[in-house]
């Protein structure tokens, strides 16, 4: 990496989404970059600068991220190679195909976090598929948010550093905090409710919170709030009691 | 890797699943390997012995790969670790990159493939979600796979040799050998409308079908037929016209 690398993230300037993770890495490793979709379109920036990106683009979908001439896609792809360059994974082998597993397992989660308000059609909007999203969220907020998170709660349990990576604090934790800060928006309940069970990943929730670089990001406008266009979306209906 | 390495499999012996995405990549690099589940109860195997080791596992789920003390889950960081070592992918930082993020786009296509017949939980039959699965599959069909055979057709396009990296036959183009094995299984119907529009991708099917260990691997009883409890099912009222 030379001096004047600088990383271009391409992901849709309207909601925190999958690019959020990449957001979150770049901010707490205190990086240069520029997030496209949120420059001025006079500066070449907007959503619509994303999408003709795509067009020529490799890659299937948003998040990309351009670092020294290369073209990444995929979210946990991404990280995997950002972790090692930012100091946000340790630079062994052990260490980072043990963090990446991880991160996929929590993308495969975000997926089933997205699909509980959509399980028909992404082309679809919610109202047309509620039927079917209420009886998705069911059995989601039953067995699927206690299985994953009591999965994450072990790794940590593993650690007395309060961090998914026994070497401390990782990028992976980062991804874990915006996984439990979309709960709360979009499953504030049901997560109240497991929150005695978890005491771990909620320690690790605020730990990441309090990193300085992460607390400045949070209060800034560069952080986009949650909402009801993004995949944690806070539809009371689906909260529901298990 | 040392002379005395063996890779040793950790997956459900009644299906091929997520596990023979690692199948064909050990079968066509001639690897040896130790598909646990299939060994005889006598000799440790079965899938009562992959339920044992996953409980002191740190994965989420199977399939495990072990290789030179390392566990490796979720199947796309296994190919990316086992591509290098196989000799399925190019050494070099970009080839791999670019490899594995096709590869996490193949896995969230199978994912879409599995959730068209459980759009609302894993844990519920088939039976209990046909409604649900019948609405789904309608708009998956229709746009969900041209929009994804098509991105990999336009990849495979951009190359002379059909296959999906430039650099020539790779992990990838097996992967994708099985998903389209997979969908004339399951969408038979709907996979023989869209061949004129992916030549590219029915070539490379039948490129890789012709390799010399592929063709022996699939006449082989190591390889478990499709069946109606994998990720490809054939249930003939999804397979509809779009």
């Amino acid at each position: 990496m030379t001096a004047s690398t600088q990383f271009k993230l391409y992901y849709w300037g309207e909601i925190q989404g999958r690019g959020e993770f990449v957001r979150l890495a770049l901010e707490d490793a205190g990086a240069e970059y520029v997030d496209v979709a949120r420059l001025p379109k006079a500066q070449g920036g907007g959503s619509g600068a994303v999408a003709e990106f795509l067009k020529k683009s490799t890659a299937f979908a948003p998040p990309i991220l351009v670092a020294d001439g290369l073209e990444i896609a995929q979210t946990a792809a991404i990280l995997e190679y950002l972790g090692a360059r930012l100091g946000l994974v340790p630079a062994d082998e052990a260490s980072r195909v043990f963090a990446h597993q991880i991160e996929l397992t929590i993308s495969d989660f975000v997926l089933e976090i997205h699909d509980s308000h959509h399980p028909i059609a992404g082309s679809l909007y919610y109202e047309d598929q509620k039927p079917e999203a209420l009886r998705r969220a069911a059995p989601f907020v039953k067995e699927r948010l206690p299985k994953f998170l009591g999965y994450f709660e072990r790794l940590v349990a593993r650690n007395p550093s309060v961090t998914l990576l026994s070497s401390g604090h990782s990028y992976v934790d980062l991804s874990m905090f915006q996984v439990l800060e979309g709960l709360d928006y979009a499953f504030p309940k049901a997560l109240a409710r497991l929150a005695p069970k978890i005491p771990l990943l909620c320690a690790l929730r605020e730990r990441v919170r309090a990193r300085p670089r992460i607390a400045a990001y949070l209060a800034s406008p560069r952080r986009i709030p949650f909402n009801q266009q993004g995949i944690f979306r806070n539809y009371p209906e689906l909260d529901v009691a298990p």
